[in-house]
């Protein structure tokens, strides 16, 4: 095993794959072996359906267009470029001498090319579940943050997922009181669960009102 | 089993994913239930890795520019609702009364984005290897036209990986003669197969000459 294989947990059983998605074009144009660029198209490929399909799982209220905002926002090249710092990735890419002098080890390009290389060398040395795990587990922090981004604000919706995953019951929402002139309303909402009121929540529409109440009935059950 | 599983060669787990899939948005919005745009989402990326792992592994010495450009052949609107049109795709489709009369049976982007969606669908209820086992089958004749137009014209190549396949031996080229004046030379040409002559050809430089060669040693093997 070497150094990097024991850093990024996989050992290849071809390493001739490890060596090819290291290699930068500007390496093997000095060296006259083989540049990882076509390891870099199949790797693109690699990265979009695991995010896809974990994307696809995780946030089932999602349209197909926040699905797409939210995975550009994962491979890109600013978020393969920081992915790759987990495993000093920079470190170990064959550059060409020219390309070292200029900074090539630190251009987010040249890294992240190299990130989408290596997964494709992984996929290749083993299999698609293999490669999946791999990346899944790599990308374990962003694929949440990125989930609850979307949720953020949607008290409603991650109420929802809570009470549907402890079998809590059913969840509905009940108009309080509504007060106020047409142009500065104030409404106020409860939030009961299989009919027992557990929060209220004011805003200045029904919808924020809603969402308030979730906010505090959320608050209320991370506080048990 | 129903008729268009019969058709598509497979029969769901969940038969919930093949409904998904064929409900274009305009049936969805009609009858409020969910249309197959997130499976799109998820199926291109199914298409994506399928082909390109295909490409990347039959076309050894292509560029990534090259594979880019003959994937995207063949995953455009166009190869896909081609595609469709084997399964009867069309037919299948789920569509809303105002789409159905403006003929959006018929269009090919309606068809092509089911065709992603009915590909995601097997993927969820199936596995990576079983949904690229099925692409596969139906893209074959696509796939190997698609490989070899990229070899068109490139005989030498075409040479080489036949001989390295039927392990027949290491295949040069020989100049045998170089005529006529400088603005119109003619050049002969002889391909060896472990240093025996098998054909000669003809052209107007050295590189013609060897192409033209190897094209006629393929016609030989092809009448053996």
């Amino acid at each position: 095993m070497t150094e990097f294989e024991e850093k990024i947990g996989y050992v290849f059983k071809n390493p001739a794959y490890l060596e090819n998605a290291l290699t930068h074009s500007s390496y093997a144009n000095e060296k006259g072996c083989r540049d990882n660029e076509r390891l870099e198209f199949l790797g693109d490929s690699v990265l979009s359906i695991i995010v896809s399909e974990y994307l696809y799982k995780a946030l089932r209220d999602d349209s197909e267009g926040d699905l797409s905002k939210i995975r550009a926002s994962l491979v890109c090249e600013h978020g393969l470029f920081e992915l790759s710092k987990k495993i000093q990735l920079s470190k170990y890419i064959h550059l060409g001498k020219g390309e070292e002098h200029t900074g090539g080890r630190t251009r987010p390009s040249v890294v992240s090319d190299a990130f989408e290389a290596l997964l494709a060398a992984i996929f290749l040395d083993s299999d698609f579940v293999t490669a999946k795990k791999w990346l899944l587990s790599l990308m374990h922090d962003e694929l949440i943050a990125a989930s609850h981004q979307k949720n953020l604000g949607d008290y409603k919706t991650m109420l929802q997922e809570h009470t549907q995953k402890g079998n809590r019951g059913r969840v509905t929402y009940s108009l309080i009181a509504e007060n106020g002139p047409d142009h500065n309303k104030r409404f106020e909402c409860a939030v009961l669960i299989d009919g027992k009121a557990v929060a209220n929540g004011v805003g200045s529409s029904k919808k924020d009102a809603e969402q308030n109440a979730a906010k505090n009935a959320l608050s209320a059950y991370e506080k048990l």
